[in-house]
C-alpha cells in the first residue's frame, strides 16, 4: 500500500502541475485519493471477500469525493499499478510456445489479464455499483484525449460493459404519461437530438393518440434508461421535423401507416461503444406492428450533422463550385425566407446532400456522417431527401434545414446489413442516385479523393 | 463451415465408438449439429450482427435438440476450433516482450481471448440465452470427467458467469405463499438438504409465523432461483432437524431470538463455483435483524456430510480403535434405538466429529467437511455439536445422526474469514476443542496424517 | 346498553333451549356477547365516528369470538333492536301523505331504513371488513331456514352486498400457474362442480397450451376469488367432461376454435344472491376473441343437476312410463357397463332429458334446471344432449351421465335474453325440440302438470 | 318513454327560457337528451340487465354529450320521474302500520326507496361508470343553488356515494417523484389550499429529505386522487408558511422531530359531504409513526378562511372597538410591511383570532371557522396562534397573515374528539385562551351574540 500511495503522490503533483487542474487542494486530497488507493488494495486481498460489498461500497463513495485531478490520478494508478505480472506473462506464453493447448492458452489468458478487470468486477460487487462505474468511465472518457495512456483502462471498460450490458440483459420499457417522473425527467435531461423544453412539451410527445416513447433499461442500473427512441405515428413518410414537434395532424392510431423514429439518444456517456440502438429500433419495429397492425412503413426523420462542415470544407479547398449567387446567399444564410433563392439553392444542395451521403466515405469505408453510418449499418436505406425540413437554427447550421428518411423494411434489414459490412454498399433509391450524380459537376471530384 | 462438419463427423464416430453412447442415431444426427455448427459460424462473421439475435435463438434451439454425444462433439468442437489464433498470439507476444507496455499488454490479451468467449457472448444476446448456456454448461460439467480436455472450455463459461453473475446484478427476494406457484414449484424440485415432501410440506416450511424463505434470482434468468435458503425462527439454538421440519413449538416471531439457517440449496448445477451462498447469508441476516429487531442468534443447523464416510475409512485403515462392542453396534446401525448403546456410543462419536470438524484438513489446508469448509469460510464459527440431531435414514448414514450448528456473529464474521482464508483458522468454542482432545486417544494420528 | 345486554340474555337461553346448540358456555359467551353488543353501541353514538375503524375491528373481532348460539342470538338483537324507529315513520308518512314530494319521500326513505344498515356500514369501514361481513352474512344464511324472522336482516345484507360488489368495482384476473399460490390454494378448495383432487390435477387445468382460468376479485377483499370459471380450449364441441378432466387432445392455442367453459364456481356463500356469473362469461368470452382470434365457439359442457331426482319423482308418481327392463338396469345402475343396455336406455333418456330442459319449468316460469335457468337466463342456447358424457358416480347419479352444451353466441346473446325474461322461451336446436317430442309418449303430461 | 321525452321537451324549454342558458341548440339537444332517457329506460327494464353494462355505457355517453341546459333538463327527469310509487308506498305502509314487523318495514323501505337508486346502481356497473358519476354529482351541485327540487336526487347521490367510498375500500398511496406523472399532475391541478406552480414546484414538494405525501385513491376510479395531504418534516413546530413551501431549512429525516400538515386538498367535488379527510390524517399519522419513530409532533399549519370576514362583519356592524389608527391601517392594507404597525396591531389581532377560534360559534354549536370545525372534529387540539404566518395576498386578505397550529396528540384524539362531538368544546392551550381574553374589551359582547 505504502508503494501506491508514494506513487499517487508523485503522480498527483505532476498531474496538477502539467494539467491546470486546481493546486491548492492536493496535500489534502492525497489522504482521500490514498484512502481509495487502500480500499482498492484491500478489495483484491485473498481475505478481501469478506466483507468485499462493504469495501465496495466504501471505494466507490471514496471515488465520488475526488477532484478532477484526482480521479485523473487514480486512473493513472489503474492504468500502472493494476496491469498484469510480467513475469506470469513470459512463463505462460513459454509453456504454450513449447505446446499450444488449450490448457496452456487458458493460463497464459489468465495471466494477460489486467489485475483491474478483477478490481473492477470486485467494485461491481454493491448494489449501485455499475452505474457508478458507468460513471467512472465517463469521467476517463473526458480525460482520454489528454491522457492517450489511459486507453488500455478504458478497454478494459469496454471488455466488462459489453459483457454486463449484453442484449440479453436489457429491458425495454414503453415511456408514457404513467411513466414515473423520475424516468421521465431523465428523458427530458437526456433528450439529445431535439431538445425537450418542458414538462408540457414531453407531454405532447408522449400523448397516447399519435406518439410512443421506448427505452432500453438494465436491471443493475434501475431507472437509468440506457437509450430511448421517440416515434410519431402518421399517415405517410413525413417531410418535416417541426410539423411533429408542433404535433402534427392528429391520426388515430389504428389510421397511421407510418412509425417515423425521429430522435434516438444515447444517455450514458460512460457506455459510449456499447452498442444498444440497432436492438432497440428492430424490437421497437416488432412491438408496433404487434400492437398496430395497420402500420406499413417504419422510417426515420434524421438529421445530416456532417453535410454543413463537409461542404464548407469542399468550398475552402476550392473543391465545390456553388454559382456565385447561390453561394454568397448560403453564406449570407438569409436565404430560407427568400422563395426565389430557395428555388435557386434547392437542386444544388439536394444533389450535394445526396451525393455526400451516397459517396464520401469515412476512412473505414463506410459512410462520412455518423447518423447514416449508424442507420445503414442496422439495415436501413437512405430514403428520401427532405427540403426544408428543419428549419431551426441548429438545422439549418448542421445542414442547411435538409433531413433524411432512412427506411427500415423489416424483411431487407438483413440483407442491405451484409451488402453493407462486406463491401459498405449504400443501400437507397434511384432518386436519391440520380440526385448524387446531378452534383458530379459542381465537385472537383479528382481533387476531393 | 466445410472444415468444422467434417471435423464434427469424424468426432462423433469417435465419441459415439469409444464412450457408450447410443450408435443408431450418428448419421441423422451430424445433420442436425452440422446446423448448430453452420449458425455458430454465421454468429461470429462480421456481417453475423445483422441477425445476431434470430441466429443465437437459432443456434440454441438446434443445441436443445442434440443427443448427448451430439452435444458432447459441439462441446469437442468449441474446444478445438474456437480458440485463440497461434500467430496473432505469437506477435502479439513479440511485441510485448520488446516493451511491456500497457498497450502491448491489451493487444496480447485480446489474441489470448479464446474465440468461443466471443461466441458465448454472443449466444446469450437473445432472450432466455442466459439460461440456456446455464443448462449448456450443466451438460458440459457432467462430460468433463470421461473427458477432461473439456475443462478449457469449462473455464470459459466460467469466466463469463462470473460477470454475468456478478453479486451487483442478483436480487434477494423473499419466499412465502404468495409467491406464483411457478417458482414453489421450483423450490420444491431444488431443495436438496431436507426434501420437501410435497406442497403441504412446502407450506408448512413456509408459515408466516415461524418460518422465511430467501432466494437469489438474477435479472436475465427470471423466475428461475439461483440459491434458497430456509429459515427457522424460534427461540434458543434448535439441537434437532426433526424438530424444525415437523412444525416445531410454534414461537411468535417478535417473541423469537434465533433465526436457524436449516438448509441451503445452490439450484443451478450450471453455476457451480459461481458463488452465492455467503453473500445470500449475510444479506438474509441483514434483513432478518431490520424486520425482528428482538434476534439474537443466526445460527445453522448442518449436516456433515462427510463423518461416517471418513470414520469408515480409518477403521478399515485400521486408524481409530473403537471399542469393539462400540464399533459392532455402529456396524449393525440399530444403536440409536438403544438407550445403552447411545450413551456408551456418545462421548466417542462426539469427540470423532470434533476432530474431525477442527482437524482434518482437505489438501488445500482447509477443512475436509464440505459444509464446514463453506459455512466456516464465511466468516462462522463452530458452535456446538447436536446429538441425534438428524434421526432420518440419511442423517444416520452420512453421519451417525449427528449435526453441527455454525454461529454468524456479524461483527465477528470479517476476522474470522480472514483468519480461516490467511491461516486456515477453525474459530470454534473451547467445550468444541475438548471433545476434539477427546478423540485423540481413540486415533492412530501418526499413521493417520 | 343495559337494555340489550338483558334482551341478549334472555335470548340466548331461549335460543340454547331451543334449537339444540350446545349449553355449557352459556355464562361464559354472555359476557363475549355482550361486549360485541356494546361495541355496536358505541359506532352507532354521535362520537362514535371518533375511533370508528378502531370499534368496527373491536367489533368484528368479538364476533369471530362467538359460538354458533352467540351468533344467532346476536343476529336476533340486530333484527329486532336496530330496527327504524315506528314513530319517525308514522310522522314522515304522514307529512307525505299530505304532500307525495320528493323531499317527503326522502324524509321517509331514510326513516325506514333499518338502522342495521347504517351499522353494516360502519362496520364496513374497518380494513378487511367487508371479507368479515360477507362471512358474517355465510353464517346468517345457515340460520335463516331455521328462523325466518332473520330474513330481514338478510335483506339488508343483501341490499348493501349489491352497492359494493357492483359490478364496476370488479376485476377480473386471469389464473395461471404464476398465481400465488394462496390464490391457487382457495381455486382448489372453492371448485363446485369437478373437485381439483391436488396440485398436479390443478396444473394440468392451467396448462397455458389449452386451458385458461379467469376469476373476480373485488379489492376490498383483496385475495378472495368471487367466481371463477375454468376454460378449455379444443377443436369442435366435446361431449365428454372426462376427456376434458384428463387432459384431452393438446391442441395449439391458436388451432382451438372452441372454448369450453366447463366449471363454473362461486367462491363466497356470503355473497348468494348478488350475481357475477354472467358478466364474468361475458367478459371471458370477450377476452378470449381478442387474444385468440381464431376461435368459434363459446359453449359449456355443463351437468344437469337435477334430471335424474325429477326423473325419479315422475316414475314415483306414476307419470313415467319406462319399459320394465329398462326401468330395471336404470335403478340396478349398472347399465353404463352394458353396451345392449345403454343402446336400449339412449333414445328414452335422451328425449326425457330434453323434455325435462324445454317443457319443464320452475314456478316462476323459468326452467326447472338450476343450469339451465342460469344459462338460458345468460342468454346462452341449449345446443346438444352429450350421451354418457359424464361417467363419474356423480355425473351417473345426479343425471344418469348426460350433459348438455349451452352455446354463447356473442350476437344472439341479447336477443335470447330478452325473450327468455320476457316469456321464459327457451332458445334450443331443432334437434333438441325433436327429441323432447320423442319423451311424449312416455309422460303423462296432462297428470304431470 | 314517449311520456319522458314530452316530459324533458317541455322541461328544457322552461329551463332554457327561465334561467338564461343558451336558446339555440334546444331542438337538436331534445333528440341526443331523448337518446339518454330512453337508455335509462331500458336499463331500468327487466331484460334490460341483458346488455347491462353496453347499456350504463352508452348513458354515460350519451350524458357526456349534454349541454348544461339539458343536463338540467336529465336531472329533473329523474327527480321527478324516477321516484317512488305512492301506491306502493300507501300499500306498504298499511300494511306496517297494522303490525309493525321487520318483514313490513323492509317492504315499506323498498318502496320508498327511490326508482333512481336503483338507475344510478345500474349505470355504476360499466368500467369507469363510478367516476363518470362523480363528475355528474358535480354537475348536480352546481344547480342545487337555483334549483332546490334537485336536492332529493343529491341525497340519493350522496347516500349511494357513501356506501361505494366507504373507508373500507380506500387505498392509502405514497406520492413521490416515483409516482406516474399522470397522477402528479393531477395534484398539481388539485391542490387547492397552497397553488403549486409548476413541475419545479411540485417535485421539493415530494423532496424526500423533509416531504412527504400521502392519498387515498378508489379502486373503481383508478388513478384519480380523492383527497391528499402535504407533510413537511422539521425540528420543532413551525410557524411560517413561506418557510416550508420555499424549501424551509433542510433536515434529515431521523432528526425531524414534527410532522407538518400543510396542506390538505380534497379533489372531487362531486364528493361533497363525503368525508375522508380524518381518516386521511389518522392513517398518515400511523404512516410517519412507523417509518420515523423519531416524530414527536403531529400538527397542521392551517389557515384561518373566515377570520378577516368575520371581523370585517364586526367592524361594520359596529361591534368591535379597534384603535382608530389601527382600524386604518387595517384598512389601508400596508401595516404588514412597516414595523411599528405590526407592532401596535399585533396584540389585538392575535387576541381577536382566539377569541373568533374559540368562542363564535356555528348555529350548530361547532366553530364558525370552517377549518376550525374540521381539525377540531377530528380531535385535535388548537395550539398556536402564528403571528404573520402566511404573508401571502391570500393569506392576508383571509386572515391578516394569521394562521394556527392545530396539535394532534393520538393518545388524546379520542377524548378530544367526544368532547367536540357532546358539547362542541374546543380543546386548546391556557396561552390561547389567555389571548381571547384579551379580546373582550374589545367585541361588545352583548350585541353580538
Amino acid at each position: 500500500m505504502d508503494l501506491n500511495i508514494s506513487f499517487l503522490q508523485r503522480l498527483l503533483s505532476n498531474i496538477t502541475r502539467g494539467k491546470g487542474y486546481r493546486h491548492h487542494e492536493v496535500a489534502a486530497q492525497a489522504s482521500s485519493l490514498s484512502q481509495l488507493a487502500s480500499a482498492c488494495e484491500a478489495l483484491m486481498q485473498r481475505g478481501g471477500e469478506a466483507h468485499l460489498v462493504l469495501k465496495a461500497q466504501q471505494a466507490l463513495s471514496h471515488y465520488a469525493g475526488l477532484e478532477e485531478a484526482e480521479k485523473h490520478a487514480f486512473f493513472s494508478l489503474l492504468a500502472e499499478q493494476y496491469s498484469a505480472r510480467p513475469q506470469a506473462i513470459h512463463d505462460a506464453y513459454e509453456a504454450y510456445r513449447q505446446q499450444e493447448s488449450n490448457a496452456h492458452l487458458q493460463r497464459l489468458f489468465q495471466a494477460c489479464e489486467p489485475r483491474r478487470q478483477d478490481l473492477l468486477r470486485r467494485l461491481n460487487q454493491c448494489p449501485g455499483g455499475t452505474y457508478e462505474l458507468v460513471r467512472m468511465r465517463a469521467d476517463l472518457l473526458g480525460m482520454l484525449r489528454q491522457d492517450p495512456a489511459l486507453a488500455p483502462l478504458d478497454a478494459d471498460f469496454a471488455h466488462l460493459f459489453s459483457s454486463w450490458f449484453n442484449r440479453g440483459f436489457l429491458v425495454l420499457e414503453s415511456i408514457d404519461w404513467n411513466t414515473p417522473a423520475a424516468i421521465l425527467e431523465k428523458i427530458i435531461r437526456y433528450e439529445a437530438v431535439h431538445e425537450i423544453r418542458d414538462w408540457s412539451d414531453l407531454r405532447r410527445r408522449l400523448d397516447p393518440d399519435d406518439r410512443r416513447c421506448y427505452a432500453f433499461f438494465h436491471p443493475a442500473t434501475g431507472d437509468e434508461p440506457l437509450i430511448f427512441v421517440e416515434v410519431a405515428l402518421c399517415r405517410g413518410i413525413p417531410g418535416s421535423i417541426q410539423g411533429i414537434l408542433g404535433g402534427g395532424d392528429e391520426v388515430a392510431p389504428q389510421d397511421a401507416d407510418t412509425a417515423v423514429f425521429y430522435s434516438i439518444s444515447n444517455c450514458q456517456a460512460g457506455l459510449k461503444g456499447i452498442s444498444f440502438g440497432n436492438f432497440l429500433i428492430k424490437q421497437v419495429v416488432q412491438e408496433l406492428k404487434r400492437d398496430l397492425p395497420g402500420l406499413r412503413n417504419f422510417v426515420t426523420l434524421s438529421p445530416v450533422p456532417g453535410f454543413a462542415g463537409w461542404l464548407d470544407a469542399r468550398r475552402q479547398a476550392d473543391q465545390c463550385r456553388l454559382d456565385m449567387e447561390q453561394a454568397a446567399r448560403l453564406d449570407a444564410g438569409d436565404w430560407a425566407d427568400d422563395e426565389a433563392a430557395r428555388a435557386a439553392l434547392r437542386p444544388d444542395l439536394q444533389g450535394l446532400l445526396a451525393h455526400y451521403l451516397v459517396e464520401e466515405k469515412h476512412r473505414n469505408g463506410q459512410p462520412l456522417d455518423p447518423v447514416a453510418r449508424f442507420h445503414l449499418g442496422n439495415g436501413a436505406s437512405l430514403h428520401r431527401i427532405n427540403w426544408l425540413a428543419d428549419t431551426s437554427a441548429k438545422g439549418l447550421r448542421q445542414s442547411h434545414g435538409l433531413m433524411v428518411n432512412y427506411l427500415y423494411e423489416p424483411d431487407k434489414i438483413e440483407q442491405h446489413q451484409e451488402a453493407f459490412s462486406r463491401e459498405g454498399a449504400v443501400a437507397c433509391t434511384a432518386e436519391l442516385r440520380r440526385e448524387a450524380r446531378h452534383a458530379q459537376p459542381l465537385l472537383n471530384v479528382a481533387a476531393a479523393v
